[in-house]
């Protein structure tokens, strides 16, 4: 890739730099916030926090970046001209919304998420409906502003998934939605269920912490570029490209939580720390999209954390860590208690086959309303008429059901079906993976770089050069298809439940 | 203290708070970069954290501050004419020097510091040595730049401790060393020396962490506005107003280690949480000095920490965290163990009664060098020559000599000083507390919070309104006065070495 560049190029880096700069501050600040600030200093920090972003959106809207981008448009290096796409892309995305309408959309969301915490916390939607129903106006008004070729939802989906459409997605969603809905039916249907009893095991949190930096290290985590700490809401995060954090949380009532939960953020680390070093500081060296950046995370979740191999070949290393009781588990009921599916109402508690049920909810429900064609009002009692639907369960409070997730007070509309793109990709490139690696023979081999070195080969090293679906064709050889997933699914879950 | 502005000063005010923000970044940044930070990032974080120093420079130099100095100068408002008074001190400084002659200095420090590490460890300071006189050179440049009415050595003074020149140490600093070095004497000459074994038996660091933070919750420390750490070199840091963090540094096999500094650094600590929630946000809203600063950390560590009453009023509390041998140590032993002088060779691990001595030696020869009338290539031999003289030992390689300290390396010279005025200013304010303050009651009772509110009320509250002596002079009613320590270690030390 392009390393030499010409002077305007390197200036147009130099500038860059200073963005990539703010974020770092940003990032770190963030980071702290959530896992080491003290309370009383919040309030400052959050000032800081918008000054910051303000001088980032101010370097991203300049005149001068407006410079770079109409003379460095055609330019001949691949790198120059996909980082000129990128920031065109969010140059046209800050300048077509007018600044006092993007001021009062920030100091909105800002309210929203505090009222939003009360309103869960008391279960109360109607506490939170008036601050919803002026955020969906908001990005309808957005997304008309952005503009979009077929479905309003377009302009928004774009934002996290670019290139993909309402139109990729109905293609898609309803088969995947019917086929979960069928397997979840012969997983409740089976007689012979794993009883998670015993492995719910009192585990101390210390123990369970040293486990998950044992599995970091299998991973192939640089330590020397990250660090593991403890939070409420687990997240990985790239301070800079040589410092990519992860967090993990600890419940000493279910060691799944921390496992699966470091493997998950830990997938997400893989990729950041993964990113080709000749495109540091070049616009391109970023992840491609949310939805890829989760079939990273969901890849070495569920295909190496939740895979029979994996604890065949470490439960001795398991053991070193976990209670005494735990050696009286077989390791059949064992693997087979670890991939327990249950409906449940909770996200992000959901297990490998339910998750995608719980995207397709809020996807559906999100599409209805930037196209106006369901009201806030109405969310709660949508909300859990589709949760019976497709997972056979009812919440009975909206703190259970509609008012489980930060995003939507946030502002942010068109990212939760990133999370089911996600799995999606996820599968296919497992199928592909499959040709060239055995993954259950590196796990026994106790050598996972094989499975880390063709992710890092066909997925990180590339950088945001191609769109998520680009990339997905170049590597699997064709679109998005559901029926990775579900054959994986179908599969592994037909042996678990013996049906 | 005024809370109505002008609108001018409002104005001021917001763009001072820009200033405040990114100081607010660089200084997580630097706490992130010595307690947490994965080694690899440190590259790229030294090159934001430079970026932001220059945007806070650009900020503090540039001609809309100008237009401000200018305009309110003469505002009727005394925090906004304190503040412009300090804002234009710090315009002026960096006006005076060329741009280039100061980022070619901040290169040769950013250099120095890692030849200085290097040289250190190889107690090679003829590799240190080029890079130590072109530092001086610039300091000498740069006192001429600003500066001064008598010694040139003032104009780096004045950096640290506004308002004190050569002339006012000369008049007290040979009166403390010649003081000190006849204690050290009769110290010395003592045929009834502690014996320190017993409280050097294996304390582990998670319990000897556990107390420091008992004592720092004592003090009075706010933790949901700081916390507390561990790194090589404890220090103390606001982040911001109500986020200010102290560290600290774990020695197994001498508990002393972590315990003092905790107390050293929490008064640090409490300096900064004291400061006046009206000033915030304003330049005003600073410590006043490193001297003064100093005065408040070694007041808690040496008239707190190592005081006779703390150990007999916290003795069964300590005997909770200690290992069980230590309850065979008596009191009386404990406290005279823990007080143990005794003259050595590094700095920072000096006693309460040798430390000052050490101080001399930098100010002698920094003040030799400035004014050219020693030469760097000496350096070695005058401050073994100096060792030998004031504390009666002799290092035997520069490592333990004259490459132990840092600050030369970072450009800092001037900056020594302050730990011995600190510690002067120290002792003043205790006699001066005495007359209001029953300190070893307040101890006794377990409460206190009588020390801590003096030090808000008379020092802490006051913010930069006024000058470090003015300051003195208004709480104790004189200028620097050497007797006041003088005489503190004459009564304290007698009693432990039976003169």
């Amino acid at each position: 890739m392009g390393n030499t560049y010409t002077n305007l190029e390197q200036e147009f880096l130099e500038y860059y730099k200073q963005i990539e700069s703010y974020s770092e501050a940003i990032k770190l600040m963030a980071w702290d916030l959530r896992t080491k600030a003290p309370k009383k200093g919040a309030q400052r920090r959050s000032e800081t926090l918008s000054l910051l972003s303000q001088k980032t959106h101010e370097l991203k809207t300049s005149d001068h970046m407006k410079k770079f981008i109409d003379e460095l448009k055609n330019a001949d290096n691949p790198v120059i001209r996909r980082s000129i796409e990128l920031v065109e892309k969010e140059y046209n995305l800050s300048k077509k919304i007018p600044l006092n309408e993007y001021k009062e959309f920030v100091e909105l969301t800002s309210q929203a998420e505090t009222v939003w915490a009360e309103a869960r916390e008391k279960s109360d939607f109607e506490m939170f409906r008036p601050y919803l129903e002026k955020i969906v106006a908001f990005n309808i008004k957005f997304a008309e502003y952005w503009g979009y070729k077929e479905n309003r939802y377009d302009a928004l989906l774009d934002n996290f998934e670019p290139g993909v459409t309402v139109k990729t997605l109905d293609q898609v969603f309803p088969k995947l939605r019917d086929d979960l809905s069928k397997l979840i039916q012969k997983v409740s249907n089976s007689s012979d269920k794993p009883n998670t009893e015993q492995i719910l095991a009192h585990f101390p949190k210390e123990k369970q912490e040293e486990f998950s930096l044992k599995v970091l290290e299998k991973m192939g985590y640089d330590f020397e570029a990250g660090r593991l700490d403890e939070t409420v809401h687990p997240f990985a995060i790239n301070v800079n490209h040589d410092d990519v954090r992860v967090t993990t949380r600890y419940d000493e009532n279910d060691f799944r939580t921390a496992v699966f939960g470091t493997v998950h953020e830990g997938g997400h680390a893989l990729y950041e720390q993964g990113l080709d070093k000749d495109l540091y500081d070049t616009p391109v060296c970023e992840a491609i999209s949310m939805g890829i950046h989760e079939s990273q995370s969901l890849f070495w979740e569920n295909f190496v954390g939740r895979n029979k191999a994996f604890w065949e070949s470490y439960y001795d290393l398991f053991f070193e860590y976990a209670p005494e009781s735990f050696k009286n588990i077989p390791i059949d009921q064992f693997y087979r208690s670890i991939n327990e599916v249950k409906p449940s109402f909770i996200r992000i508690e959901a297990d490998e086959m339910t998750y995608p049920l719980h995207i397709m909810i809020r996807y559906e429900l999100e599409k209805g309303l930037i196209n106006e064609e369901i009201e806030v009002k109405d969310l709660p009692q949508l909300w859990n008429d589709k949760m019976e639907e497709y997972l056979g369960i009812r919440p009975d409070n909206d703190a259970d059901g509609v008012l489980q997730d930060v995003h939507w007070s946030g502002g942010d509309f068109g990212y939760f079906p990133s999370y089911a793109l996600g799995y999606m990709y996820g599968a296919q490139l497992k199928t592909a993976m499959d040709q060239e690696v055995n993954i259950d023979q590196a796990i026994k081999n106790d050598d996972l770089s094989p499975i880390k070195s063709w992710l890092n080969e066909h997925i990180h090293q590339k950088g945001s050069m191609k769109q998520p679906l680009e990339l997905l064709n170049e590597v699997t050889g064709e679109g998005l298809n559901p029926n990775h997933l579900i054959n994986y699914l179908e599969e592994k879950y037909g042996k678990i439940y013996n049906w």
